[in-house]
């Protein structure tokens, strides 16, 4: 079960690293400029979370994490147009989704292991892990980033996380059925955001419009 | 008067909050992306400093900050127009420059206890904690910063953590009269610059106009 | 020896605040700014490097590093008119190259000692050390970053540290031989790439150009 979690997550860095090369190659970036991007985007978010936990960051004890994303954007860079093909860039926003919905859950696993600002900060470490990354990218290569767009990404990550620090209040025993439900509920409203492309409802965005 | 200190605190983290979604407001943001920003404008610049020092951050601790900043960011979604109206959006600007104050001399004090790069290093975390969270919202928010501003904003935190560290290697024995002198320097100044809305001068400017 | 890459190393750091101060001059900042994107350009990547390591920040045990930054961005924003003629400006290129190469590989070096993920990690934190700086200040100052321009300024680091890495495990015994080589690697390719203007061919770009 361990290795299937493990193997889904390198599919989940796979995903990024792909994603944040197509996102940022019609700007026009070369190939070193995409692999650390690609690189930032996969594993950003999880060293944002360790270095706020104080802990060894996770790649440093399995550099499989860094050759995956390495890997993943030196084949989006090569086969670009291949995944821009509608069906495969499709999957990638799936496989995207299903590695936030692991790493989120995760997250707010190791935060509430190491008993790390219990209740509230699991699940804010659990968002940092999923937004993190994404935000460095979008920052480094001018791209309005998540917060500024009406696309539903963080707030599934938010339920699931918080659902999950409701569900080892009260039943810690089952904590593995728990992590399973919540991974599944942010991949399953997210891939719902995905497929329907659902956008933040007006009555929940600011009255004062752009100027 | 820790307890004083305390209240204070929180209420200059509700202000940075509220100031916080007030200002990304008019772009368009959603709840989530102000609660996001509000959070990180509230305790970021401390984070930062925790970080660096390499001691727990303090939010992990007392989770009240997040709460309250958490609060505040709803509060001033749902209640925009009222926090617009001038009275009340000049009271959160005190009320901004009272936190900066205080928590830049708290972080001094934190650098100066932990004997961390003494005489300078605990001025530079001060700044850091005063400005890391306008920094990074705007950054978020694709916002002009304060740095590339002509406000008057970081160098009154310059200047009294400068002044603190000096009181604190001459007159040690009064290290709480010094706080208390050096945050209501810090608070006067800011105030001062609000009030007068000042500049920096042009002769304190590059001399290369913006092309 | 180490008294000399000491030296050299601060030469480094004087350059980096100094074409720091030059770059973001334009854009019309006060003196405070200049300071503050200054200290950050010239040890902004090592602080990283730090943080990612755990290990103290390496300005907390010497401020100078500090107040060579400091010394250099007050020198850059007086005499900014001296520091943009020809020569000077092309001779602080270099001196930044130099500076480069020495942190890239020192940190490498750094990450290497500490068995801190072996062998891939060294290389990325000598990355990071050396572009680090500049990119938080092309943030901050909203330029173009490095990963978004054609300029060929980090693949030399890439290809010394990788190098280097190379010769720590197979040579162990002549790590100070390797360091000066690869040091003086990544400062020959820089200072090509300054001389002939050099910029990364079309082949090694995206294809989808910028729309």
């Amino acid at each position: 079960m361990d290795t299937l979690s493990y193997c889904l997550g390198m599919v989940g860095i796979f995903a990024f690293a792909v994603t944040a090369v197509l996102a940022v190659a019609p700007k026009g970036i070369d190939l070193f400029s995409a692999m650390v991007l690609g690189i930032i985007t996969a594993v950003g978010g999880g060293t944002l979370r360790d270095i706020t936990l104080d802990v060894p960051v996770f790649w440093s004890n399995d550099l499989t994490y860094i050759w995956v994303a390495i890997g993943a954007s030196i084949i989006a860079f090569v086969a670009e147009s291949f995944f821009y093909r509608k069906a495969i860039n499709s999957l990638m926003l799936y496989l995207d989704a299903l590695g936030v919905a692991l790493f989120a859950i995760q997250s707010t696993q190791k935060a509430w292991d190491l008993n790390f600002g219990l209740p509230l900060a699991p699940v804010l470490l659990g968002i940092i892990t999923a937004i993190g990354g994404g935000l460095i990218r979008d920052t480094l290569a001018e791209r309005k980033n998540l917060l500024m767009h009406r696309e539903i990404y963080a707030v599934p990550v938010l339920l699931g996380c918080s659902l999950y620090v409701l569900l080892q209040q009260q039943f810690p025993e089952f904590h593995f059925f728990s992590a399973m439900l919540c991974t599944g509920l942010i991949f399953m409203l997210r891939a719902a955001a995905i497929h329907w492309d659902l956008s933040v409802p007006d009555w929940l965005m600011t009255h004062t419009r752009p100027r």
